[in-house]
C-alpha cells in the first residue's frame, strides 16, 4: 500500500471531477489532502478539453440536473475514448426514477474503472439489471455482497460497497476493509471523499485497479479512525470533518501500510 | 423543549433540501449534527419521488434560477399533497425584484408551516401583499413584529424572523428568543442553518409547530451562544463557524431546556 | 494600508459574486471576515437590480455554464453603467477552449478595474490577444511579468498574478509581493478568495485602485503566514484553511501595515 499512496504523491493526478454541489469543496480539498488535484468542470462544451488533461474522470450524480448529466456522458466517453479510468459515485440511485435512470444510462454508455455507493445504491443498479440476489458469506449477515459482486461482474468494474465494513470486488476478487469510525455517518460527503479518493489512487496506479481501490478505502478509513482518535472536549461533527481531511494530509505511507485492516474472502 | 429535541433525535427525520449553493454543505451538516437527515435534490423530475420519502420539505431561495424555482414549485405541491411540513426561507426578497416575484409565487402556491427570514425579508413579503404596517410593542422599538403577525395571519404559516431578538408568531401568539451572539452575523449562512434545524423540528414535531419552531431557534441561539464561550486565541470566524456546528451537535435536550430564554408576549 | 483596511471595515461593502459553487462558501465568509458583505446571486434576471445595492462586482469563471456566463455579462455591463468597479478571476482560462472564449467575451463586453489570475490564466489571455511575450527583470526568471504588464495595458484593468510572488501591475507601476506561504497551493479557493479580497478593498477605495489591490495582495498573503505560524500538531490541510480564514478576520490595520512585505520595481 505504501508504494501505491507514494505513487499518488509523486504524480500527483489531475482529477476532472463533476458533482454536487453540497460536497464539492470537501471533495476538492481531499484530493490536495491526499496528494492529487482537482479540476471541477461541469459544462458539456468542456468536456473533451478538459478530459485531455485529466488523469482520471470523477463522476457523482448528487444534485443531478440535466445539463450536468449531459456533461457527464459526454465526459465518460470522452474519458473511455482516451483511456483515462472514470469513477462512477451513483449518489441516490434508488431514491428517485430519474436518478436511478441516469445513473443507469451513465452504465450503459461509459465504462467504469470503479463503481464506489452504499448499500442501497448498489443495490438500485443491481436491481435495475435484474440480477439474482442472494446472501454471500459476510461478517454481517444483511451485507449484500452479492449486489457487489453481480454488479462489478456485469460492468467489469470494480464495486466499492460502503458500510460499516466495506466491501472491494471485481466480481471474482472481494476484500472485507475493516477500517473506519461510526461517527463518519454523521457527516455528509464522507462516500463522495471516499470516491474522489479512490478516484486519485487508480489514476496514479492504472495498472492496478483493484489494489489501487482497496488502498484509497483503508486510508479513508484510516483517516475516520484518526479523526475519531483526535477528538476532545466540545468537538463535534463540525471538527470531525476537519479532522478527517487533516488526517488525509498527513496520511503517511508507512502507516497505511501498517495500519490497513482488511481481509481477503 | 427537551421531549422536542429527544424526538428529533430518535426519529431522524429525513428533510428534502432545495437550497442555494453557498451554504447547502452547512445546511447538510448542521442538520445532521441535530439529529436529522438532509436530502439535497433540486431537480424538478425528482421532486414527487425524494418529497415521498421525506418527513419534510426545505425550501432557500438564495442563488435562485428558473430550474430551481420549478422544482420548489413541484416539491412544495407534492409536500402539499403528502401532508407533510414545509418550510421556506425567502432569502434576498425584497433584494430584487425577481427574488420577490419568485417568493410570492411560492407563497401563493404552496402552503408553508413555516417561514422563516430576517426582518428586512418578512418586511418585502408583508409589502408584497398591502399588509397595513404598525409599530407593535416590542423589545427594540424598530423590531417590525406586526409585519411578522400580519405574514403568519395572511399566510396561516408560522413566522420565524430573525434579528437580535427573534420573534416567533402564528398571528395570535408571539414568543421572543433571546438567545443568540453578535458573531452569528459575522458568519454566513446562520439564517439557512436555522430554517434547516426549524424544519428538523417541526419534522419531528409535526402535531406542534409552533413550539417546534420555538424550540429549533432557541436551539441555534444556543449554539451561537456556546460556540462564543469557546473562542479563544487566535479563533476567528472560520473557527466560530465550526463551534456552532459542533455545539448543535453535542446539545442534549436538557441543556435546551435549561438555558433557552424566551418571553410569550 | 492601514488606512485602505480601515475604510473597508467602516464601509462593510457589499460584493455582488457570480462565482463557482465549489468555492463560494469560503468566498463569502472571507469577505464577511475581511469587512465586507457577500451576495451572491447568478440569475441573469436579477443583475441590474443586484448590481444597484453592490459597491462592487466579483465575476469568478470557475464551474462556469451558459446560464451564469450570461448573467455575468449582464452584471459586469450593468456596473459599468453603475459606474462600480468589476473584478475577474479567470478561473480555468487556458484549460478548455470553452473557457478561454469565455474569459474574452467578459473582458471584450466589460471594463474590469481589476483581473486577478494566476500566471497561466494571465498567459491564457495574453495570448489569445496576440500580445509579445518576453522576459522581464523579475525575482523568478521564469515569471512572467511581461504577460501581466501587456494584459494591464491592453484592458486597462490593475493586473494581480499570483504565484509565489504576486505581482501587481497596471501596465505602467510594478508592485512584487512577497507575503504568502507555500501551504496556501495546499487548499482549493486561495485564488478565489483572494480575488473577492481585492473587490472588497477596491469597493472601499474606489479612487485608489492599484493601491487597494495590492493592499489586499498583501494582506491575503499576511493570513497565510498567520495560519502556516498557528499549525500545531495533527493539524492538517482543513485546519490551515480555517485558519486563514480566522487570520483575515483577526487582521487590524496596524499589522497589515507593519507586516506587508511588497517591493515597487
Amino acid at each position: 500500500m505504501e508504494a501505491l499512496l507514494n505513487n499518488l504523491r509523486e504524480k500527483k493526478p489531475l482529477i476532472h471531477c463533476i458533482t454536487n454541489y453540497v460536497t464539492a469543496n470537501d471533495v476538492a480539498n481531499a484530493l490536495l489532502a491526499i496528494g492529487g488535484a482537482p479540476v471541477m468542470a461541469d459544462s458539456e462544451a468542456e468536456a473533451e478539453d478538459i478530459t485531455s488533461i485529466s488523469a482520471a474522470l470523477y463522476i457523482n450524480t448528487g444534485t443531478l440536473n440535466d445539463m450536468r448529466q449531459a456533461a457527464m456522458l459526454r465526459a465518460g466517453r470522452a474519458a473511455n475514448a482516451a483511456g483515462i479510468p472514470a469513477l462512477l459515485d451513483p449518489v441516490g440511485a434508488g431514491a428517485s426514477r430519474g436518478r436511478t435512470d441516469a445513473v443507469k444510462k451513465l452504465i450503459y454508455a461509459v465504462k467504469f474503472a470503479v463503481i464506489r455507493g452504499n448499500a442501497s445504491e448498489i443495490a438500485a443498479i443491481s436491481g435495475a439489471g435484474g440480477f439474482t440476489k442472494g446472501v454471500d458469506a459476510a461478517p454481517d449477515d444483511s451485507l449484500p455482497v452479492d449486489s457487489a459482486r453481480a454488479v462489478a461482474a456485469d460492468t467489469k468494474s470494480v464495486v466499492v460497497m460502503s458500510g460499516k465494513t466495506d466491501v472491494v470486488t471485481d466480481g471474482r476478487r472481494c476484500v472485507f476493509v475493516k477500517n473506519g469510525s461510526e461517527l463518519m455517518s454523521r457527516v455528509t460527503g464522507t462516500g463522495c471523499v471516499l470516491s474522489a479518493i479512490v478516484a486519485a489512487f487508480v489514476a496514479a496506479n492504472p495498472e492496478n485497479t483493484f489494489d489501487a481501490a482497496v488502498a484509497a478505502v483503508c486510508a479513508m478509513g484510516l483517516a475516520g479512525q484518526k479523526a475519531a482518535e483526535r477528538m476532545s472536549g466540545a468537538d463535534g461533527s463540525f471538527s470531525y470533518r476537519g479532522y478527517m481531511i487533516d488526517a488525509l494530509y498527513n496520511m503517511s505511507g508507512r502507516t497505511l501500510e501498517k495500519e490497513a485492516r482488511y481481509e481477503i474472502v
